[in-house]
């Protein structure tokens, strides 16, 4: 890209109506504007430019970045990773086992001892139905209040990566794949993407990425079909704002019942395992009970009906209906005869889809660093400006 | 702060004695002194202003500082995180589990293979009593013998992060705290500190708090009053050395039998649980027998012993008897009805002390900033003053 | 060091045909030739002279280094932390347990989600006969491919951090040490290596070491005898190397079958303990089978048989046989009466040398960093003459 090119995107960045995203925390996409996602989205692809071109986009010359990974993670630890030294922030991760949470300490007072000199918290929690997204809300008020009591000299940024209702850093990078797949954000208007349920031999993983899925696409004018076998509904409030969002921007969302139909003409397919609501909500409050008997009844109980839906697999036959549809995933995929014997997708369909799949993924430390910055800095546009004029090198 | 001020703090700072920090660990508050420990909170105070001014302290370009904690920690370990990341160093934590130290390598060994970029080792180790602070006087001195050997090129600093006696860095951060409440260092002269057992529904706990504030409060002008049950008493040498420098410093030492009697009056409370030296004792010699049965008929006997003196609990009936008294506490505090049935303070106490206690929390990373600043730099004030004349921003 | 000498020595540096290093993993010694393992000897030597002199010499303004340690390490992971941060590198730990690799993801995959800002991954997997250095190329195959297919913006360099067949981070310091010891690099030629194996109280130590130096030093011109009890011989293909690369460098290479006889007029002893291959090989076997009982079986009979040679110790004795021989040990070594009962070497050879050994160990971080210096810079003199003009310091 030229520097008249970069200029061009840095003002029509300016354009965009984005200075909402300034000091806030970014837990779901719906709490955003659809002008402010896209400021996102254009902040990261900037990011991505510079870095290219060899200019580092450093906004701090030191800093903590806290991470708290409540369930496992590689490639989101490594995107949070990636995104936080690219900005000049020093990641700390904050491992209860370490610490003494244990000791009963209350979430506001370890929030606020962990950000003395904290910028940015990132934080996963995935797991349990009514948790996740609530526990980071907690944290966000509990910063929030440190800084205007002057505990906090700054106030940390919170972003979500991944709690039990969205995956925000997930699905933006999903996003920002196809708007490069398909050649501009305006080329998503229209899409057909169908968003199914598929098999997987294990059963329990979280609803986030489907239901971000289906609250995001929509409002980029795209039409989504959300297709899963009876019993795996999703969480009722976040499908009826997919269906008010959908119907605000001139997108469409709608819910089938196989694979097949959702599949049929559609421009992206996303085919992914996810538990049924009701069984995550079960499970939450069986693991509060710490009853393990009744914990492994639940797992084989679930698993069993699971098994009644292996052929809800992604296949080129499938893949046949489409209109030459592009394969989303979130990775790891459980792929037929590769990691699990039946799984989610069979391995020539993952095999067609690898590099496009890898690159996908590789928008997240990107969209990741465009949160930060977005929620750091008063006038992105000016700061990126100031950024290309500096001409610091990144390889020096 | 306008630049003028903070060039008479410097000035101040550049007339007290203090090189005797430079080049030297920081271990016990009873090593330096009082001299130094003024510099050391004036260090402190200066590089919190000049980080609120968004002027960068950094030191260093590269070098490493290690960390080893041999018991959980949170606040301890984000403070010295964020004080090492200031300064421009990156921490690499020393894990017992993952490395080859059970391979049955020496202190002195393992103490140079990890210092060959080290500019600094931070250590916690506070559970065994007669262990922890010789631990970090080996480490230091195999750092010292390995620099003088030519093994080394730079000789990192050890910092007590909390050892069997003392607990440095949170009793200079408290004072740095009661300075700023109370108005000026001169301000603490005089002023009543009740240093009080509490009741914990856990016994063991470190002895290094109530240890390290009557060794160095009294140093500074204050009346301290360490009250605790029959059985409950400190080191003995420990007491000794706070009595000799009460003496010589123009405050009081004198130990009490009741919180009552130590609140009477008090200016400051200081409420927290420990454990008995000679229980702690026994108990470091239990666990080198790995004998599980004693150490468990221990817990019972000690547990049975600390519920008789529930009534160890700092409550607004007590704070009624102070003279409108600060509530001080390391954290975490086990607040009754809240992180425990009975506990050390009610919740109606602690809350009304929250943000003054998180504050009290929020000067440990620049304390311990200060401890590694004056140890490395040969003229503090004139370092200062030449990062005051730099100007570099830390938020870029 | 004057600026003239050090100016002298890049010159020296330029000539060397190293080309060969840039953009390539550093796996086995024997990959390179001769001379690109002089001039990775040399950057190591000029670095650590710009780092005594205060100049930093640092490549990034901010990328991650990804470590990956499939076996306990204290010194090798703090080498590569130092090497890392010298050049402005931020370590991030894979940590398979906390990843999702137990997911049933690639090894293709996973090193694509790591690298997306990497530019150094470094790896030590040597437990396992015939799977360490095959990991180590397929990460770098998969990282490789990921560059090529436009999935990773630079292609991560693969540091072998000790793998089943080499340890080249540790026989290239030890190298560096004998240079220096030496004088020279010139001084290497003609001297007798005796690379002996040495009775420890545990079996099963990775056979890296003998084979790296067997695999190494000959090539300076060095006559190396490898000494070891019937049954402890290394891998077949790496002795045969040995054979055919001391033959074309002038140094020679032979097996012996006593300490007593490789030490007889050494200039230079490793005694050293190491597993029989054919054991390895039958241990890596039934570590697939999980079969806990062959495992516990077979590590009763290979300490019978290792018991069989307590006389290969490393005494005063054996040392008067050699030519006033230095010591060397990659550390931690089994010492008698200080870490085991009956050990590699005893208590009073060890104390002679121990101040040479930590010197030695010492050389590590460089090497690791002139590793990753020669495969990122295209021309490493030119580069290293910049930044000694550029002057910039490492403590401010």
């Amino acid at each position: 890209m030229t520097p008249h090119d970069m200029q061009k995107r840095i003002d029509a960045l300016s354009k965009k109506a984005a200075s909402g995203l300034h000091g806030k925390d970014f837990f779901l996409t719906w709490d955003k504007t659809t002008e402010e996602l896209e400021a996102v989205l254009e902040i990261a692809s900037i990011l991505k430019e510079l870095r290219c071109n060899n200019i580092s986009p450093r906004l701090w010359d030191s800093g903590l970045a806290v991470s708290q990974f409540r369930d496992n993670s590689t490639r989101t630890r490594f995107s949070f990773a990636s995104a936080c030294n690219l900005l000049g922030l020093t990641v700390s991760d904050l491992d209860e086992g370490k610490s003494q949470i244990a000791h009963g300490e209350t979430v506001r007072e370890t929030s606020n001892m962990i950000s003395f000199m904290a910028e940015v918290i990132g934080i996963r929690d995935d797991m349990y139905i009514g948790k996740g997204h609530t526990y980071m809300v907690n944290v966000a008020e509990a910063v929030e209040q440190g800084y205007r009591d002057g505990v906090l000299e700054q106030r940390p940024t919170v972003i979500n990566l991944q709690c039990d209702i969205d995956h925000p850093t997930q699905t933006m990078a999903d996003l920002l794949h196809l708007i490069n797949e398909l050649g501009g954000v305006e080329k998503l208007k229209g899409k057909k993407v169908a968003m199914s349920w598929a098999y997987s031999p294990s059963y329990g993983k979280p609803l986030s990425v489907p239901q971000g899925v289906i609250g995001l696409f929509p409002r980029f004018g795209m039409n989504v079909s959300l297709a899963y076998p009876e019993g795996y509904s999703l969480m009722d409030e976040v499908v009826a704002n997919a269906k008010k969002s959908a119907a605000s921007s001139g997108g469409s969302f709608h819910v089938c019942a196989s694979m097949e139909e959702a599949f049929e003409g559609a421009d992206i397919v996303y085919p992914k395992s996810w538990a049924p609501f009701a069984v995550m909500e079960e499970r939450t409050k069986i693991v509060e009970t710490r009853d393990a008997k009744a914990l492994a009844d639940l797992e084989k109980r679930c698993l069993a009906n699971n098994a009644k839906f292996k052929g809800w697999q992604c296949t080129d036959e499938l893949m046949a209906k489409t209109n030459d549809a592009l394969y989303l995933h979130c990775l790891p995929a459980d792929i037929t005869g590769v990691s699990c014997a039946e799984g989610e997708v069979s391995a020539q369909v993952f095999e067609r889809f690898r590099t496009p799949l890898y690159r996908q993924a590789g928008y997240k430390p990107y969209i990741i660093a465009a949160m930060i910055f977005a929620s750091k800095v008063a006038g992105p546009a000016g700061r990126l400006s100031s950024i290309v004029d500096r001409a610091e090198n990144r390889v020096r």
